[in-house]
């Protein structure tokens, strides 16, 4: 084993230039704010296990081989109910052409998803989450914030009366329903053997910067103007009368990857990631860990980075955000 | 994935005649019967854990290399609980040299144990699930039924004022708090390459003969003599007026492994079998399926195999053998 212990998942050198990456990721599924007041579904639940276990595989820049479930069902789970999470797993596993190798099914007294997922990689190829250096480049494959903006959203500003046209609402919610695992972005970032440091944001914007920064004893600056903020990110935020970057760099399960790189290897990443359907965003620089980390705004103020980094015991980071 | 949907595990291989084997378990742990009557810690539970799932590995003659555990506490468990489930997982990967490779840590509505575990071997050679045939020998690891026999102890007989010796008691026990993966005498076996079909009886011997049967399209015949039946399970069994063979081969967390063999191999089995700290019982043999499997009793007797199969719906398998 000789991933770090601060890498998301194990991994494993086997001779033949073969190295096995493994994440494991319990879900909350049933406890999501969203499934108990009901805009989400079990299905949703299945596919977004997957998708929360692939985003592993895929900010290690590996090819996922396989994945295995834990499903325990509560007793008031119907039988309908647990086809749909298991339709859900599925559905998310062939998009991902990821077979499902096995599991445990059962009763518990709550109901309980987890996962495990595997990858492969070559011997040293993977990308690591300690290495960045002062003068790189911080990037992130694409917008971030919606998942927050969703809790706000419908949580919060619906319940005041504000209210989006229904596809927006189905925008906010596709985030929590069909999050993506940036498979295709990690697999052509190893090949490119460019970058220092990634890490998925399934923490929040936020709360990636700060591990990232630790990890590799840097801090980073960020220019606001450069942040991939969705224009609903910004709608919700007004709604409320709060700062559109806070919602959009707090806990958000956004599965985007977020990696530093030269400056030099910048226009080598760009012309890969003109590829559709993906997006790249210089959000700032690495610099040294004297200064910490901060956001330059656009009128040229600084201030700390903000955000609400994701913590287990904080139900709705939508009631922290309105503080 | 080559392996049969029957097999507890996946099976990966790779080039350089290297077979990764994977093996996911979710254990009840804090619904235990007896850790909710306090004859189990939370460091039992932690121990168990890894037991479990490195048991599946044992079943697939595989090498363990690592596991990864979900820990999700409820709000109600304390640090020092928690410290506790920790030691106990560490403490048994050490005794079985498996490094933990990583896993997810976080709060629940309900506290949640679960792994999965890595090991690995050649091509073709895993133990597998199917395969049996006609005239092959059934055998087994060690002694079965003391983990149910601690179940019908502790919640049945003892409440009805019979009691054990503290020795006696502290032995029902160690089945449930410091069980044994049989990895040592998966890897000889493997060795050995006479195998046809393993699995271990974590669900109870009764119910691996099903499964075992079912999957190679075999019955067996049992000889109730063979039968390595511990003598606190006839002492308890007759506390409460029950059929010994009922308690032993009903749902039993005993991990020992089941395995079949050709009787020409037995004795290069039983050569091997002789190192300190293992055991070998010859159960009986498998037939054709056209006859159902069947128990022959000492006194001449037939009967179908007697036992409880595991049911997770049955909290206590106490209660149904008592019924």
């Amino acid at each position: 084993m000789n991933a770090d212990d601060n890498d998301d998942c194990a991994v494993y050198d086997f001779p033949g230039n073969l190295s096995l990456v493994i994440g494991m990721d319990f879900v909350r599924g049933p406890g999501f704010v969203l499934f108990q007041e009901h805009y989400l579904n079990y299905f949703d639940l299945g596919y977004y296990l997957v998708v929360a276990n692939l985003s592993d595989i895929a900010a290690m820049g590996a090819t996922p081989i396989g994945i295995t479930t834990v499903i325990r069902y509560h007793e008031s789970l119907t039988d309908e109910d647990f086809s749909q999470i298991l339709q859900g797993i599925k559905a998310a596993a062939a998009l991902y052409q990821t077979p499902i190798v096995g599991g445990d099914i059962g009763g518990y007294t709550e109901t309980v998803l987890a996962a495990t997922a595997f990858g492969i990689t070559q011997h040293g190829k993977y990308l690591k989450r300690r290495g960045a250096l002062p003068g790189d480049l911080l990037c992130l494959t694409g917008e971030i914030g919606l998942a927050s903006t969703a809790l706000v959203y419908f949580t919060k500003a619906r319940k005041l009366g504000f209210l989006l046209a229904e596809e927006e609402e189905a925008i906010l919610l596709r985030a929590w329903r069909r999050p993506v695992a940036r498979i295709r972005e990690g697999l052509v970032l190893t090949q490119l053997g460019v970058v220092h440091v990634c890490q998925d944001v399934s923490d929040g914007v936020k709360a990636t910067i700060d591990q990232l920064a630790q990890a590799s004893s840097v801090s980073f600056k960020i220019d606001e103007a450069s942040l991939p903020i969705h224009p609903l990110t910004r709608k919700v935020a007004t709604m409320l009368d709060v700062d559109p970057i806070s919602v959009a760099l707090s806990a958000s399960v956004d599965f985007e990857l977020m990696f530093t790189i030269s400056p030099a290897d910048l226009i080598n990443v760009q012309r890969v990631f003109l590829l559709p359907g993906t997006a790249l965003h210089v959000l700032g620089e690495a610099i040294p860990s004297s200064i910490p980390s901060y956001l330059l705004r656009n009128d040229g103020g600084k201030s700390s980075v903000p955000g609400v980094a994701w913590d287990q015991q904080v139900q709705n980071v939508a009631d922290v955000i309105l503080e």
